[in-house]
Formats: structure tokens, C-alpha cells, sequence
């Protein structure tokens, strides 16, 4: 029984100060929120690395979860969204661009849940 | 630059009680943080669907988040593990099928941030 999608992103080649931008980031999640109407359960969960670390940024969902992790130090973001309902798409390159600054994105798309073995 | 490795876990055939059981569902998460040496940042998140609905819980973690999402309809639990440290492995099978049952667990390990193209 599949009962929803992975997305896992990768977002390369992005500028080191946004991945250090907590609020930059929350942005880009929020965006994702409001695109594809998917509705968060209280306020995320959010922490910030000291010194040259990242960020990161958790959203539980009604439809599942959506998540973030950046490296500066490697100029990289990456980006879980794993949802229960059948959403449109979500454009991850234009929007990781303009956010980030980033140069290149990859994007899976993995089942859950599917039938054992 | 390969920053982590997520696991997707995918639980069938456990019991529909079980799942409803966010303290249950959530001492499965604290046993794979405390086996491994996980540490959470703040209390997490979790919420519990109403009726037979099922419950979700997520960890922020200094390595980066655990989560599970249940589905009693369907007797399925979906766990997420994304970790930017070695970690040992964690006996996925054998602790699902106690705690909730489980029959058949499947386990992916996926690398994150690795390069683009």
C-alpha cells in the first residue's frame, strides 16, 4: 500500500550566508507550504549552528513532514518533503535558484509504504 | 560531498493499536536515539489524529531528524533516519516487530548530498 511520496532534494552550489539565514530558510519552506497548501501542525522545530554552522528547519504536517538541512561549509541544502496526498509539483530549481542561490538541484521522488518484499 | 545518509523504514502488518499509541510509537524513537547516540534539540514534535487515526513524531536532531508517521487503516509505520554521522546500524526488524509487531520491515539507505548529476 503506497500511501505517500519522498521527496528528497539536494540543492548545490548555494550561497554559504542564505544557508546561514534561518529566516531566508523558513522562507523558502513556507513558500513550499503555500504552493502546494499543505498545512503545518504548530510552529516547526528550528536551530541554528553556532560559529560558520547551518541551520535547520522541521515542519510536521498534516500530511506528513517537511524538513531542511544546510551546509555552508559545502555551499549545500538539502530538503525533505514526504507527503500523504497527491500534490502538484513544486518547482525546487527556480525556487532554490532565486532563494540560495543555487547552482544545481537534484530531486527523488520515492514511494512510501509500498508493498513488502 | 556526501554530508549524511537517510534510512527509509516501512513497517507492515503491525497492530492498529500499537500505532494509535503515540507514547509507544514515541519510545521507539527514544530507543533508536539512545542506541545510537542520537541527540535531540528541544521535545519534538507529535500529534495525534483523531478516531483511528494515527499519530506523527519527529525528533530535530544535532545529526539531523527522526521521524515516524503511522497508519493503523493500513497497519503500516514509515520511520525516517537522517544522519550527517557514521552511525552503527540499528536493528530495524527486530525492534519493530517487538514494539509494534511488526511482520515485514524494509529498510532503504540513501545517501544525501552527494554530487549533482
Amino acid at each position: 500500500m503506497v500511501v505517500g511520496t519522498e521527496w528528497l532534494v539536494e540543492a548545490h552550489g548555494c550561497s554559504p550566508e542564505a544557508l546561514r539565514d534561518l529566516g531566508r530558510v523558513k522562507r523558502v519552506l513556507e513558500d513550499v507550504l503555500a504552493r502546494l497548501e499543505l498545512r503545518a501542525v504548530g510552529d516547526g522545530l528550528f536551530h541554528t549552528f553556532p560559529g560558520e554552522g547551518g541551520v535547520t528547519a522541521m515542519y510536521l504536517l498534516t500530511e506528513s513532514h517537511l524538513t531542511a538541512h544546510t551546509y555552508p561549509e559545502h555551499r549545500l541544502a538539502t530538503f525533505n518533503l514526504y507527503c500523504c496526498r497527491p500534490r502538484p509539483g513544486y518547482p525546487w530549481q527556480d525556487a532554490l535558484a532565486t532563494a540560495l542561490g543555487a547552482e544545481t538541484v537534484t530531486v527523488r521522488a520515492l514511494p512510501r509504504g509500498g508493498d513488502p518484499g
